[in-house]
């Protein structure tokens, strides 16, 4: 699937692939996944799955070559290092049965921070970049990512990985934005489930998500309705609090920001 | 595959699925794959693969089904509340083949906390079982999780998730725990790339991963390395120590615990 498959009027889909054992040790908590799950929303591109797999090539190449067949684009994280673990590089070039070899305008990036003696082997590994590859630049370590159809390879360190996701932004076409209505209640979400379950049989172009919160020693319910036209959702969120309303209920609708 | 196959001498791997609309839209950001993932490891359970599937049940269905047969244990986490947008039960029973209706056990259960009156059909779903399932209890929202064969399904909120592990935690058989030792180096990763890679060579029993960090203005990589065997796992660190020190870098070897 090419990103040509994406247009302004499609239901764009993505799925992020973490390529990391230290993510399955435990030992670093992702923070990538939920960044780029809010950013791709804003895109109007919906993430539809997720995988995070060990640094095994044999275990990569299975994941991708699912993912990027399923979804309009895909995103992975972590493994393009200088170090032996860091696999990423050759895993995607396995995946298309594409070649990889030292990539000029790679060497170049790396040459705007490294002298000729720091450019060395482990250094040189991240100018490894599948052919035909499109570079990812990024501001912060130099090192790029890279594109190959519609597999966007990028760095595991958040703040390397952000400024990628900007760098590449523009090569992504978007569909339309789901829009967000939030409704907070201090209804209980056991209370809040018949109402709401009938409200979803009256709303079939909204998806209606309830999530109890507990904070300060208060508890509630949020309920998320998520849409792509603004006029059913406003129907839906108007819905949900009139309902709740009539049940002696808080029901407040908040900003479309997620909260 | 079922949990005989799992004993003290073999490896023992996981997965996890987490479902949820909310994780895959950013709205909520998870907090259970890191903690799992740090519980199991203590355990001697390798998490071998993560998924996160949108609320979905084919998706659900899917993934349950791929994951249960490849792995020792399944966790999943979600969807088993109280809403129309909980369909974590279900799909599970899709997945195996076998019915589901509400559990004595389980209605007793939600009984310690709510009247009658409150027992409404929403709260009543959270006591549909699939059958033949064994209930996974916890001490926070008394609401159950349950057990099918190897998989073990539990809430989404991390406190309600957590004491769900710590109830199901005795009916895991653990295999034998990865030993970790970390060496904290000022060198950088690129240049401790190329002897990385050759003292990985010499210690094929031991896992070397290597990580950077830029804390506080300052820099350097940690070097994890992971082992069933302490001699070999020993004998790799030192490998370490005694290389980096010989480059002039500082190298000393950290706590086992994950930093």
């Amino acid at each position: 699937m090419s990103d040509a498959s994406a247009s302004g009027n499609d239901i764009v889909t993505a799925a992020v692939l973490v390529i990391g054992d230290e993510i399955l040790s435990g030992r670093t908590k992702d923070k990538n996944i939920g960044y780029i799950a809010e950013y791709l929303d804003r895109m109007g591109i919906r993430l539809t799955e997720v995988r995070i797999v060990a640094d095994i090539e044999a275990e990569i190449v299975a994941a991708l070559n699912v993912l990027r067949q399923r979804f309009s684009y895909v995103f992975t994280t972590g493994g393009i290092g200088p170090t032996h673990d860091d696999i990423t590089a050759s895993s995607v070039a396995a995946a298309f049965g594409i070649g990889i070899s030292e990539n000029e305008e790679a060497l170049d990036l790396l040459r705007q921070r490294h002298s000729e003696t720091e450019l060395n082997p482990g250094r040189r590994r991240m100018a490894r970049i599948p052919h035909g590859a499109t570079l990812i630049q990024n501001t912060v370590s130099q090192a790029p990512g890279f594109q190959v159809e519609n597999v966007f390879v990028m760095a595991g360190v958040p703040k390397i990985m952000q400024a990628m996701l900007d760098a590449l932004s523009p090569r992504l076409v978007g569909g339309k934005v789901l829009k967000v209505a939030n409704i907070k209640t201090d209804i209980r979400e056991g209370d809040a489930a018949e109402p709401l379950a009938a409200i979803q049989d009256r709303h079939h172009d909204v998806s209606i998500g309830s999530y109890p919160f507990f904070r300060d020693g208060g508890y509630g319910t949020v309920i998320v309705c998520r849409a792509i036209d603004e006029v059913a959702l406003n129907a839906a969120a108007e819905d949900v609090r009139t309902v709740f309303k009539a049940m002696g209920a808080s029901a407040e609708i908040a900003p479309q920001s997620p909260s």
